[in-house]
């Protein structure tokens, strides 16, 4: 490994220590973090500060910088498909309350890329940026059942953890349940991260017919549900039509 | 400049090339414009690839990545603001249409963290992660307002780009906006970037009283757009009380 390759390994290991939890931390926090020495910290924080990749607040801590925000969020690879969903995704948040979102295959899980929520909602453990395991999901569920044989093959292989006893734990079972998906055209999925919690999704595709999301919503779990799964069907039609999609 | 300093001094440069109008470029493309090394620019692609930093098409071009997206959106600086925000956004998108937008004040200019657009809405050129001058914009306008005075000396102290004839574009136009803005509590800007379109915003103020972002419309520059003024102030007015602002 060259000097400059450990030293971008270094810059990224900094980055991914902050967290939703823990936005700002100190030099000593972030040395054992990371494992680095706090001078070797000290140094690429004041040289990450001075181009704006971080920033360091008046008490000392540091945080994510806003250049570093701006220059990942102007290109986003997202941003075309967050503002094409973006007026379905609020007008299904007009009608149906609670979380409304958007999330991406991202590595081995659901990356959610929009969320709008309203105070006082059912529990919803995503957040922006935020992620969720593809087989416990109903956005990675949708996206799992859409995806290349070999990541589906992968996933099934397991480790396949149980949140709630309606988790799809098993491979046979997570087999049957993506089958559904595929068939049904959306998943259901109550109680599989939360029992008090139903997650509903559809896919997005694009021009090319290739699925690129899940939008979906995380309402309360009770008989009433069901009644909303056309509401996010038709919002994922609409936001696929918007990205050029044909209608299949 | 030490070896490690130089590199990330590199990196920066290479992100900064891509933007809304060039999301996807090739290794060529990318030296040509950071005025590095074709090799320099195509080993340090490699290794950004490999960390998520960027990512490369099918076709060779290359983007910023999904994972620096996460990283830099997951404890974003602007996230709790942004989710403070969201409904006042909302809610005020829905009365008054066209674009609603929240900006912060960065380095010297106004960058837009959150947009809500319809289609066929009035001309508007911000977008999410773009900027705008802070002497021409009515975000900009209300930042100045309230920043530091030494900031407003600075901008006060030109260049001051005339977009039309309605752009405050004299120091001492420029300074008599300003105490409208501050006296009045918003900014009303008729036409100053595009004849036809006008831009409303107020301030946002955070739990210590700091106007910490402004939130406006952009609409049709017409005998109306006055009208959309108190539904501009409560929406800021709202979303400062959400941050725990008290009233004064």
């Amino acid at each position: 490994m060259s000097a400059g390759e450990g030293l971008l390994a270094r810059v990224v290991r900094i980055l991914e220590v902050f967290g939703p939890e823990e936005p700002a931390l100190r030099v000593t926090a972030i040395a054992r973090r990371t494992g680095l020495h706090v001078a070797t910290v000290s140094r690429l924080v004041e040289e990450m500060c001075r181009h704006g990749l971080l920033s360091r607040d008046d008490d000392r801590r540091v945080r994510i910088g806003v250049r570093l925000w701006e220059l990942a969020s102007r290109t986003s690879p997202t941003l075309g498909l967050r503002e094409a969903a973006m007026p379905f995704l609020e007008g299904l948040h007009d009608v149906v309350g609670h979380h409304t979102q958007l999330g991406v295959l991202e590595g081995r899980e659901a990356l959610f890329v929009e969320r709008l929520s309203v105070p006082g909602s059912v529990v919803n453990i995503t957040r922006i940026a935020g992620r969720l395991p593809l087989h416990a999901s109903s956005a990675g569920l949708v996206l799992l059942a859409w995806a290349a044989p070999e990541l589906r093959e992968q996933i099934l292989a397991g480790p396949l953890e149980r949140y709630t006893p309606h988790t799809p734990g098993t491979p046979g079972r997570l087999r049957a349940v993506l089958a559904d998906v595929r068939r049904a055209g959306f998943a259901l999925c109550p109680g599989y991260i939360d029992e008090r919690a139903t997650g509903i999704a559809a896919p997005v595709r694009d021009a090319t017919g290739r699925v690129v999301a899940a939008l979906g919503v995380v309402i309360p779990n009770d008989q009433h549900a069901r009644t909303q799964v056309p509401a996010v069907r038709a919002a994922a039609r609409g936001a696929s039509r918007a990205l050029g999609a044909h209608p299949r």
